[in-house]
């Protein structure tokens, strides 16, 4: 049975049981064993997070840096044991995906939190001289971190955007591994642990637990400890530990789900009907269809270019290589997902079957319905169908159209393709307006499944796609805001400020807010 | 019966029962009868809130800051209504209270939020020019503000800071008003309705209901059209309200409950122990004690300056006048959770007696307990008795102190008085590490009374102080930022975008991030 880490000490777990991962190329079941831990584990953990969050009091940002950065470069020395690893867990492509997309996006992201650790300007800090009062955002205190299966590399639970976040505010973190890819977490943590030593972290900057129970997991992100969680994956595991964690007044980031309404309007298919149906078909089955912001529900108008964008996206759904699943979990819910959206009066126009019992994967899948229909049971009708599928709504008319968007739950993002020309321009401006509000991040022109690590980015959006509006889950130094807490230093004598509140800047580069002005300078 | 302001307009209420305010000075009712709101009066408010939401997109920043200016205006113009009304229902005196402070507070915290409003920089603007990605913060949608008993001008539901900052970020807003203070929000209300109508803003963006059953306030605070809500007031209440709202994911920003420990080192004691006792017994006793940020724990070393400075508060509280409490709950509470103290073990001092049956008041109490008796149940000893009384805590050693300190709940403030010679410096540091986690503003030398209006205030802090340490309550233009949305815009055509998003600053004020500066110059 493989170890836990616990105050920087790899040791056996307090284990009730243990579990396997699987290996979705052919449904066998991975070598080794993990833990599921007892909640001795849990406890044990968050008392290292304490001490450890007590001595990061006295480590600066620049430190803190230093090991984000030791961390990344003692990844890519390792970065081919880990990629053959995520991809027996994963049954992702090792090339295009693996070692070419996520593992480059995950160090690069570590390097940016660490710019962002040693900077310090994602901490807002302002001054008022007059009053004699100055603040920043500091550290929230242990953050407990729950990976999604999805990502396995980028938004890895003790790899990922919510650890290299968490981290950079100056938390230790408490990580649960997804129990789709442990092994693969098991690695980054060690290569962590490797980098916290080298750079004097304190033990218990980096945990991990493989799994708990789901009553130990709510008791874990409610716990007194506790400073705060990130938390990507289903819907319904993620609520109830919202409700435990809301009961206690921590702290829970989200991302729960979200079906990423695209709307191409008729102008906009009868410029480039063939460009957009390969450019939805690519974005749609990338990764066989399972990124946060898969368009999984396409808004068009009736009328002949839709109907023709509707025959080739059905054709290319047809044709496309099948891709393998995450899990066998996500292949029942996908199926379950899709008859629930049968039963609810979608069309089938190609897929929703079985089609290789060697591996986990279901068919390349497209749904149709009315607007009308839709909108008689709007709820049911934005069931999120993980995986290789979207749900093609046409309507009658721009108003139609509003309707539906006005149904709509929060969202992680939301398209609008229109014309070059400006026959789109009056339904643009009147689907963008309602669509503003339902979703964190509105795109022109161009498919969601691209979240570029960007200071302007919001990978967040309205409730239900995550737990509160405010916050994104992409991009630095934005995603750091989560896991501070607001400091206040009303009077407080100038020589026992944290330095980044001094007068004098501590590096040159941070940006504050000095009465009104945001400067790098010194004061005074 | 006094009517509700809905879609602009004044009307009957839906009235399933009425209720007066009381006259504290004399436990006297007042005339008129105010309506308890049936869920009809909620629903028809919430759909003029979301219509008015609709029109505020095409509504400028400046357009608002015209509003803002112009309610600004028309308050002082009725001022003195304003002031008899808010005398005659919280018995605060006149001048030193009402028109001397929190009147012009309440004024100069509109304008500010108007000022904040037309700058647009609260919204904390950021452009990533390589990506083509822009993001902002917009408006969160329809506000539901329920004001404190405890600051009918400065913090009124429709008068206040969370209505100012609500108002700021581009929101309507549900005023609900205190039950304490009807007809002092009613008078507001009218204000704000008359500048409204004058700057052309939407019918229902300010709106007025005076109570309505827990279970409407719970359906409100959690309705599919409300965007947030404010709550301030007790932690009961509150926490019924944020746990309705937590369910259906809406932000809910409560300010519940805080004994703000002050810590009074032996050096400072030393120093100014005379001194100290007054401004101590000033700021516990300011209001009757009916301040949020009323010192309501303090933390002392045994010795010989602690007992003197003990013996002087002790008799300072039995001289100083006894002032009015503003409600029969309030003089209810006050005396039951100081039996709660009394029965866990504390000693008393002076007061915790009824003195004057012809108004609400209670005695000016003070008690006392060892640290070691406030350790053997912590959580009872932090129960907050609100209103003139204050809790003393004597230590043994600095150990002992911070054992105090770590059990302490999340608190709006903290402070520490040490010595000017440095005798003080280490069980300074001590404290001061333990206590900075704790609360959103952490003192020097200062009651924790006085709460500026300034960028660098943070009125907020853990949980139960508040519903989330990121966000404070008071202090432009922090304050709107818990009303906004992060919106993002990928891709979006140049100009499709917001004007605050647009190459050219709209006002050359705004302080925009662009690709990691901080500047107010026009793009490119």
């Amino acid at each position: 049975m493989e170890k836990v880490l616990i105050a920087g000490r790899w040791r056996e777990a307090n284990a009730l049981s243990s579990f396997q991962a699987a290996n979705p190329a052919n449904r066998e079941l991975l070598e080794p064993q993990y833990p599921v831990s007892a909640w001795e584990d849990c406890d044990e953990a968050l008392n290292a997070a304490v001490t450890a969050s007590v001595a990061l009091r006295d480590i600066s940002g620049a430190q803190i840096a230093d090991f984000l950065e030791a961390y990344a470069d003692d990844i890519e020395l390792n970065a081919e044991a880990i990629i053959d690893m995520a991809h027996a867990e994963t049954a992702y492509p090792k090339e295009t995906r693996l070692a070419g997309g996520e593992m480059p996006r995950t160090t690069n992201q570590l390097r940016q939190a660490a710019a962002a650790a040693r900077d310090g300007s994602w901490a807002l800090p302002t001054i008022d001289t007059a009053a004699g009062i100055r603040s920043v955002y500091g550290a929230i205190g242990p953050v407990c971190v729950f990976g999604p299966n999805n990502f396995p590399l980028a938004f890895g639970s003790a790899s990922g955007g919510d650890f290299a976040a968490a981290i950079a505010a100056g938390n230790p973190v408490i990580a649960k591994a997804n129990s789709s890819h442990p092994g693969t977490t098991r690695l980054f943590a060690e290569c962590a642990q490797r980098a916290a030593e080298a750079t004097a972290m304190p033990a218990g900057m980096v945990q991990l637990i493989y799994r708990t129970s789901h009553e130990d997991g709510e008791r874990l992100v409610s716990d007194a400890r506790t400073g705060a969680t990130g938390y990507t994956g289903s819907r319904q595991a993620g609520l109830k530990l919202k409700q435990a964690a809301d009961l206690t007044g921590k702290p829970i980031y989200l991302e729960l789900s979200s079906v990423n309404p695209v709307a191409i309007l008729p102008g906009a298919l009868k410029e480039k009907g063939a460009e957009i149906a390969e450019e939805f078909t690519g974005s749609c089955l990338l990764g066989t269809g399972q990124f946060c912001t898969n368009p999984g529900l396409v808004l068009l108008l009736a009328g002949e270019s839709t109907d023709r964008f509707i025959q080739a996206v059905t054709a290319k759904f047809a044709e496309a290589p099948v891709g393998t699943l995450l899990s066998a979990g996500v292949e029942t819910s996908l199926a379950s997902n899709l008859q629930v959206l049968v039963d609810t009066g979608a069309e089938l126009l190609v897929g929703n079957t079985a089609v290789d019992e060697g591996r986990f994967c279901y068919a390349n899948t497209l749904l149709q319905v009315t607007a009308s229909q839709f909108l008689a049971d709007p709820e049911t009708m934005q069931t999120e169908a993980f995986g290789n599928s979207s749900l093609l709504l046409v309507a009658e008319s721009v108003d139609e159209l509003i309707q539906v968007v006005a149904t709509l739950e929060g969202n992680l993002t939301g398209c609008i393709y229109s014309d070059t020309a400006g026959a789109d321009d009056d339904a643009y401006d009147q689907i963008a307006g309602e669509m503003r509000v339902k979703v964190g991040r509105l795109l022109n022109d161009k498919m969601p499944t691209g979240v570029a690590v960007s200071a302007a980015m919001n990978h967040g959006g309205p409730f239900p796609a995550t737990g509160h509006p405010a916050f994104t889950a992409v991009g630095i130094p934005g995603a750091l805001l989560r896991f501070g807490m607001l400091q206040c230093y009303d009077n407080v004598r100038l020589h026992r400020l944290p330095c980044i509140l001094k007068d004098e800047s501590p590096n040159g580069t941070v940006w504050r807010n000095v009465d009104g002005v945001w400067t790098q300078a010194n004061l005074g």
